[in-house]
């Protein structure tokens, strides 16, 4: 498939990913990872909602769990936001158009909020205002551990990676960086983006919908690195799904840790900035190892394999394809 | 003066700073400063113009020399990226709506480039396409001084603060935090962005108009400090203008410098993300010495009362009002 | 005075800096400052005293505060470490041998305890051994503030730079960087160590004996960043004495703040190793303003001026000398 | 074995590690390496020999290659300093006392230099001088890759742990910290140190001798990271050996590469001070995956299997014993 052009007149103007919804069988369990781990600030919590954000965020979550008996862990919804009260009923338009449904349901602390699917399956949820507070980016006694600053993304699994990029390309995504096959053309994932940095939602190929993970984006190296030393004084290191590396896409310093649940959060730091009109899209091959690691080390099978399922959808298996190398294929060559 | 509101559908579409336009006496002794010193790339050098970027940007340029005779040096434009080529006859037929001159100019590596003075006198030049070629952003062996990355925003002293905002205002252009006197709603400084975080552009009160300082920003705390260091180690101490320290205004760690003509620049991290349609800008008072600085030490009297000339026009004397508390106050209050 | 060769086979073996003994009118005020400002680690407080400590430290303290109604505060003791039980007795014997009194005295929580006033009439204590327990090294998840690491040196105003050199030399204690005058070799300031960076006790010339401050090593520059940051957002950035800079000598990235008794705090990183036999001290003099501060901007009048007075030790002024520049004479040059 | 006391008079005075002498087929690929990516410093290049040294260090070398056209290279000595001349000849009797060979031979801009083949096989050299020139310490503007500061430690397999650690016990080395088997006293690995962290020389068994690595510190966590994106960045990801991580013992935030001559060195930051006489050792069982990896990742197999030849000796095979925890095996153990 080919890069597609960069639709500059929406029919809404969605602006950012804003916020998941996931569940949890244990919010105090997942309280402590999050909070006592992490450093997140939980900004509410009762017998069936625990409601998160990091130090930048002004919006009064951009996580939520909901107590559920699911094992593991399922994702309820991808929220984003629109521009204004208006982007949701010209959304509500656009997607009646398309023959897509969409209802507005209530959720706390949000604006009138608009449900629906995309193609790949993914329960999105769109708003235009949050309740707001101050935030804690000026009270830094109150830093800690990794000093997660905003959610930054989603990458999600899916089987039909074309049609969901035609999808969002249409409501004004841009492509920053994708991954093809080797020596084709064939689209294997997509950096999708509103905002100004390289990403919101990134769709990658593979049995989906399934949420592969969300990142928080933190301003220094020794942050992500912190948030390591953090989680293993705390007795969670083996909950680190993958270690510190640097992407070659995106460019992103990284470390992926699992929750509780089995969700898998990335904390990353260093992206950087896409708004030009005539800034191209960089194209990587899934058989170049710096696409994922700029220094060798690819990511482990698990990585690659393990996701969280969405809410109420069956899981669809994509076309056969090449697949990145693995950690485990890596250290077997070595030897 | 209120806080404005936001308008969602300007006449065209302005995305961010982009670059500016100064003169230097010897372009040599300002290209040492820049790219041995602070660490930009030279991406062009003639006898007459000198041209650079910081590490993320895959433009041509976001600082231009001109070699001139003056000293000091003067400002002869500051740049915008507008979306599309359309948003540049869009931006002709509002700006001749408003009775405001502009007219279409040659810039070497620029797309189409319209020119026009903005209310408080500005040269204001748009173009929507530059020059593109690979960043340094991953030739880390080449990162050097402050790995600045990119040109984030500049400040501007006008004699007119309320008129200039009220037309970036109806451009699209959202106040994130401002200044106002003690007590009332007089706006002495304005924060006025469109990309995704506090401000491209920022008038404060003072006579104009007269560039304040360029800023580029840096992604860890420690690159600022580095700058500082190699500057030292290369005998430009003393064109440090304004020590280390944490603006309470848009959170950024800073440096200042003053270059070999006497433009102010300014290296930052930390800087934080508005988008959001309810997200209510910050309000500071003019006596509040957190506004400058989180720390207590405020800067130089020098460093509020140089800046650089615009090439070409006279400067207006602001009404008279509060100023802030220099150092040497501070220091004399110490004692 | 010359260098004085460093001797190599002192009377008795002491090891480093230990812990210094302060005054506070309000032992929770003090704690507040040091624990939830700085990042100290309370190791015990009742009604007379509070015992801090830093992060790598084993030790049970290397900061004691005693309540008394002094105002401003007083130091009452210098602590030092030495090598070995037996290197007490023999320390005990050398000061009889020069005729200077010492007597072993009882110190909570540390082994023997000998105590002596050195020629700047500072009152030093040795000890071979303190409590131990596990510092929080490890314990990431409890770094707060500027996460101090430990006690590295104090700097002692004198009025006889000479005599307390040579005490100290003999002692063996060698010195790394050294202040003399413009062009002559009056020494006005050594840098003397016995662990291996470039200093345990700092002697400077001045009224004396006065502590002008006592210093903690932090590993990181942001970490030197973070503990002003939190200063300031505790209110308590008024306590900031001296902002962020380069020492030229010993090479240290310092902040300097002053404690609610007036105590002066420096928090640093960067030290360097001086180890081996043919490393020449490095000579610094008083004019070259890069001594104090590689970037050109000196320390304010009050951070030379100021300092914590000894207990029951009268003043004696110094010979007359030149003194270095201050930020005010600093600024006024520059207008 | 138990921990042995620490003898605070030994025969004479070995003050550090100073250096290494390697062997390297190609001088300007190793050349490459070493200055260009990990950014230490040339001091003398000719057709036989490349000295290197790092950012702190006013000693010509820490780093020695000679031409040789052994593939794998070898090592062919471990450098010491002592305090003072006089050491050598005391360090002379010394070894002639236990009926080990000494002699005094000739090394390039080291002074006198002793030369002994230690209990495990290695051939260690003692010099108290060596020539000095100013560092590039406060030559910011001359800091590339990872901006090492000084040679750190070496770690050497060997057969016979427990006869190493005795000699070097009694030459007044320090055990910091050590493994040993599951619930035993069997010593298997020992950090032992004369200068002031937590290790010079690190004995553990495998078969010997081998040199494992060689480490230089760096005083900030981004550092190491840079280091790798500018290895990576120059192509020389795949010379990563292990990537980073934080190791329980000794506390470092590592990072280890592998050079052209298959020589294995670890850039590091985070040691920590070791002096007191009472500050016990910490202990650590070979079955705690945290010794050598807080956050989980053990190391590859290669890392521990792989290791530089000493010249001149055959190899013992230790006892049999059991090993530690590989990556290969951790995530087979995940699967």
């Amino acid at each position: 498939m080919p890069v597609l052009p960069h639709n500059p007149d929406p029919a809404f103007n969605l602006t950012r990913l804003s916020h998941v919804v996931l569940t949890s069988r244990d919010l105090d369990a997942t309280r402590a990872f999050y909070e006592t781990g992490l450093g997140l600030e939980v900004t509410g919590q009762d017998a069936e909602r625990l409601y998160l954000r990091a130090l930048e965020e002004t919006s009064h979550h951009s996580l939520v769990f909901e107590k559920a008996d699911a094992a593991p862990g399922v994702c309820r919804a991808v929220g984003c936001r629109v521009a204004q009260e208006a982007d949701l009923d010209r959304a509500a338009d656009h997607l009646a158009g398309l023959g897509r449904a969409a209802d507005f349901v209530e959720r706390p602390f949000q604006g009138r909020t608009l449900r629906f699917r995309d193609p790949a399956g993914v329960c999105v949820e769109l708003c235009a205002t949050m309740e707001q507070r101050d935030s804690r980016m000026q009270q830094f006694h109150l830093h800690r551990g990794g000093r997660l600053a905003f959610m930054d993304h989603v990458q999600i699994n899916t089987h039909d990676v074309d049609a969901t990029y035609a999808f969002y390309a249409d409501l004004g995504f841009r492509l920053t960086e994708y991954t093809t096959g080797d020596g084709n053309d064939e689209m294997i994932a997509v950096w999708l983006k509103r905002k100004n940095n390289t990403q919101d939602l990134v769709y990658s190929r593979g049995p989906g919908p399934r949420l592969h993970h969300f990142a928080y984006h933190t301003p220094e190296i020794a942050n992500v690195v912190h948030a390591a030393d953090v989680m293993g004084a705390l007795g969670l290191g083996q909950t680190m799904d993958r270690p510190l590396g640097r992407h070659g896409i995106g460019n992103a310093f990284f470390c992926y840790f699992r929750d509780p649940d089995g969700h898998r959060i990335e904390i990353f730091t260093s992206h950087y900035t896409v708004i030009d009109a005539n800034q191209a899209p960089r194209r990587w091959e899934i058989g170049d190892t710096r696409r994922s690691q700029l220094w060798g080390f690819p990511a482990p099978r698990k990585w690659f394999a393990e996701a969280t399922h969405f809410d109420g959808v069956d899981l669809t298996q994509p076309p056969p394809g090449p697949g990145p190398m693995t950690l485990e294929e890596y250290l077997a060559r070595w030897s």
